[in-house]
C-alpha cells in the first residue's frame, strides 16, 4: 500500500472498518441484540427525548419512509411508543419505552465493552485524540 | 450526551459514522460508481494481486458463498477474471482487469476528493495521527 498523503490511509482504513462493522452486524457474532438501526433510533430517543418522525429521519439523514419503517417495527416491538403532540395534536411524536431503555443500556454495555477490549493498549491521551478526532470528523460529514 | 470516558465516544461517533457512511453509499449521492463490496474485492486485488476465493474469504472475513457472489458479479462486468493456478491446476485464482483498475482509480479518486474536502480544515499532523489511530483500531478488530 502507498499512502502518498495521510487521505489516502484515512479513507483506506475506515473503508475497511465499515465493511468489518457492517459484516459483524449482520453475523452471529454481533455485538449485543438489536439491530444496527434500532440501536441508533433508541439511542436518539433516549438521548434527546420525543420527537417526530420528521425530525428523527432528517437528524439520521434518511427518508421519511425508511424511518416510518424502523420506528413501526420498534413500536411492534414496544420498545417506542407514540403519542399526539401536545401542542399539535394532529402530530405524532416517539419516545422510547422503559423495556427500550433496558435494551439500548444492555446493547451500549456490550459494545463499550467490545471497544474497551479492542483499545485496551491505548493510552487515555490516545483514546481522547482518538475520540475527537471522530468527532470533528462527524461534524464534517458530507452527504 | 454523557460521555464518562473516551471509549463511549469513540464507540458513538464510529456508530454514528458507519451509520452514515452505509445510507450515503445505498443513496444517489454515493461517492463513485462501484459498491462499496466491490470497490474493497478490486481494491484487495488490485494491491495483493491474483488470489484464491478462499484466501479473499479470510482476508475480508466473509463466507465463502458471499465472496463467490460478489467475486462472479465483477467476473460477469469483467473487471475481474479467473485463471488456473499455475502451481495446483485444480485451483482458479482471480485477478483484476485492466478496465477493473481503470474503475477502481476512479473511485479511489473521487474517495479522495470526498475526504479531502472533509479534512480540509485539518493539519498535517492531525490527518496524520487519525490515519494511524485507525489503522491500530482496525489491526485490533475483534471478530
Amino acid at each position: 500500500m502507498q499512502n502518498q498523503n495521510p487521505v489516502e490511509l484515512i479513507e483506506y482504513e475506515l473503508t475497511t472498518f465499515i465493511r468489518r462493522a457492517v459484516y459483524l452486524d449482520q453475523s452471529e457474532k454481533r455485538t449485543g441484540n438489536l439491530e444496527r438501526s434500532s440501536y441508533l433510533l433508541l439511542r436518539q430517543l433516549d438521548e434527546f427525548g420525543p420527537a417526530r418522525v420528521k425530525e428523527l429521519a432528517e437528524s439520521f439523514k434518511l427518508d421519511i419512509s425508511t424511518l416510518s419503517r424502523q420506528a413501526a417495527a420498534l413500536e411492534a416491538k414496544e420498545l417506542i411508543y407514540r403519542f399526539s403532540d401536545p401542542s399539535d395534536g394532529r402530530v405524532s411524536l416517539f419516545t422510547i419505552t422503559k423495556l427500550g431503555k433496558q435494551l439500548l443500556k444492555a446493547d451500549q454495555q456490550k459494545r463499550l465493552e467490545r471497544y474497551e477490549q479492542m483499545l485496551k493498549e491505548w493510552s487515555t491521551q490516545e483514546k481522547e485524540m482518538f475520540g475527537e478526532l471522530l468527532q470533528r470528523m462527524n461534524k464534517a460529514f458530507i452527504d
